[in-house]
């Protein structure tokens, strides 16, 4: 071979990048991958819409097949998004001997293991290290670089829409709504947030990570997701009057032989490398037992970002042509598919920490024994109580920090609680994680 | 190649993580690399010594050759450090046939092109994550997972030792000796620290970052070096209360087809991630014209960190081996080694920058008005001046920071308003380094 062949599935912002990238930098990717990565065909909806680049003899067309199935086509990658067209693709691709990279992480998470199997039984590579955390790149850093411990846990920041509302609401003490809405209206958040703000998205990077963390089997539908809306302004300045940060938080954990996989508002310390990841930026933190601690950081999203890690996955294909590897070098989950163990999933009965829980109380006399009460009736002891101002008529905000205990009792402790008639309001229960720096 | 046997120079702190990592997570590596790994020998000088670690049939001895030129061996892992016999005995296993890995920053940095010039001419891997940063695997990710990118800057904190001492100055008040003689109490730090504090160790590791970020060839001999020794307690809370942390940093700049390469106390932004990086951790912050800024995080010494680094090289060639890759599917430096671009470095004199200059002055009529006219005269435009404390009799600091200017007038400065009678003491220059978040 002399040369990698590149056909391409859509050409939205992520296409555009790709396209920009191969064209701009074609010298120097040949330099490094030993091979050139010539751009040889794109399929869209729009072939007739100009985009503004330049592309010579590159061939725009809205048929699929032509890339999937196109005889001078080595790699096609998948930047559609979505499940349908994209896994009918990928599986026609592979089948059609190519080798397929793809950023989709929603894909990934849902049929990964059906396009595993098929990329084995081909003899082909799938790769996919834009569907994590665009330019940070976590996927080889786990499969590869630190495969050589056994980890504990890893908490990822991973939705960047997330993150940059709130960070907005904390800078600027502005309601969810309000900042979604100027998100919105920016382009940072889609029209229809739901995937984003229900968490969802960062589950299906979760369940990815996770699985080559732990060498286990994807498992996105076993993850308890908790979407941020129901984060108010006051938890927020709570949170930063008690030295956290509220971010939502991927949090993957072994122990015992179980995991522990939850996407969630969490409080995390301010003085961990990870409360500092502010804004659209993503992060990872990995725990392993050689290495120790580490974090991995930058852009989780965005033209640019996310094609610096597909055309990376391009430069390992070109890599491995030019040195006669054959495919499976490094397994999709890190560890072989038959090897790959199936971990029981702790379910949130059985989790313990610390909690934040906020109530908003009648200033009355005896309203603090009787919450006190039920919370030793739970068996839930407490670190610290924090009530701000004194009504005689309105209600008035009152948090509690707990001491470890289980997530059961604290539900339970809560539920008992909102039958108070001195306690307005649902409580809010958040999840403190003591991640070391 | 149904496993991969690998033989061990040196049994220090490295060594021993290496074997125990090796003992303790046999099957796991198997899983992860498709083959196992068997440690097969030990060579050390002291082969009687107890280290506790149940060996079995592991050998021990204390001859190199065994290790360099046994015909049961496939990879050769160097954690004997220094240059002698450390080189010769790669050069020998190279020439024998045998994969190395090693985690010798400073014989890559100083001898790295003969190293790789054999290891390409015998096909045989040469891999050195462990050489920068430990645990953080920034050697990978500028080499495969970055290479898509051109990369315009590098800076990193590479140096434990000294990342721990100016951290403990900060936070304790302490001055350097006395932070010193305790990180060598606790054995943070070498009886002999002068690799550490005078900034030599994070050369070498930039020496090796830059090469690989850049494209270009090994440049140790000329970095500009500059050691922690002259940091004061005031420069450090001046940084504090100005928003700055001083950092031992290196420094990799490509701009207009010229290398800036440096190592020296620098003023980074306290918002910056990087000025979050406190005690003994490392991290490496890289910006790619595609992927953006990023950062890199974890242990960057001791053995377990430094173990995890040296097997996650070994699982690298029991892959490659089990894919039947040829070797330097990887080029040692990212680029083709004949396609290196050896870039001019820049100057100190061709320097531009942000200063911070503490001067000791005479709280007397007309001082300032004779410095602010010899930085006129020299053309530097002050951003800010500060002065703490009055007395007759005693020198009192006065700190200036300057606009962008050039290093070259700077020291100019500095040397004209170092003999007015007025000002005692040498002045203090530092660096300030606007790194974005």
């Amino acid at each position: 071979m002399n040369e990698l062949r590149v056909g391409i599935l859509g050409y939205g912002v992520v296409g555009r990048g790709v396209v920009r990238l191969l064209l701009e930098h074609g010298g120097l990717l040949a330099d490094r991958g030993g091979l050139p990565l010539r751009l040889v065909r794109i399929a869209t909806r729009t072939p007739g819409r100009d985009r503004g680049i330049p592309l010579g003899d590159v061939a725009l067309t809205d048929d699929l097949t032509q890339v999937t199935q196109g005889e001078d086509i080595d790699v096609v990658v998948e930047v559609m998004g979505g499940i349908e067209p994209a896994r009918t693709s990928i599986l026609h691709a592979l089948q059609r001997g190519k080798h397929v990279v793809t950023a989709n992480k929603a894909l990934i998470a849902e049929h990964g293991s059906e396009l595993f199997a098929q990329s084995s039984e081909q003899g082909r590579e799938l790769l996919f290290e834009a569907a994590v955390a665009g330019a940070v790149p976590v996927i080889k850093a786990v499969r590869e670089s630190l495969a050589s411990n056994r980890l504990d846990r890893v908490y990822g920041i991973l939705n960047g829409t997330c993150n940059y509302i709130l960070t907005e609401m904390r800078e600027r003490g502005l309601p969810f709504d309000a900042v979604l809405a100027e998100a919105q209206a920016k382009g940072y958040a889609e029209a229809d947030p739901t995937l984003d703000v229900e968490g969802i998205d960062a589950a299906h990077k979760l369940a990815i990570l996770a699985a080559i963390a732990f060498g286990a089997p994807l498992s996105f539908s076993k993850i308890t997701i908790e979407g941020i809306r129901n984060i108010a302004e006051v938890d927020i300045a709570w949170a930063t009057e008690m030295g956290y940060r509220i971010k939502l938080l991927c949090i993957a954990k072994r122990s015992d032989g179980k995991l522990d996989l939850r996407v969630q508002p969490t409080m995390v310390p301010v003085r961990s490398m990870i409360a500092g990841v502010e804004g659209v930026f993503n992060a990872v933190f990995v725990h392993g037992d050689y290495s120790g601690p580490g974090m991995f950081y930058g852009r989780g999203a965005g033209e640019g970002p996310t094609a610096s890690a597909v055309v990376a996955d391009l430069l390992d294909l070109a890599r491995a042509a030019k040195a006669g590897c054959a495919a499976g070098r490094v397994p999709p989950l890190g560890t072989a598919l038959d090897r790959l163990e199936s971990l029981p999933i702790r379910g949130l009965d059985e989790l313990r920490g610390e909690y934040y829980i906020r109530l908003a109380v009648l200033d009355r006399p005896g309203v603090l024994a009787d919450i006190t009460h039920i919370l030793k009736r739970h068996e839930i002891s407490i670190d610290a109580i924090h009530q701000k101002g004194r009504s005689p008529s309105e209600a008035v905000p009152l948090v509690l920090l707990t001491h470890e205990t289980s997530e059961q009792r604290v539900q339970a402790a809560v539920r008992d609680i909102a039958e108070l008639k001195t306690v307005h309001s649902r409580p809010q229960v958040i999840r403190i994680e003591n991640i070391p720096s």
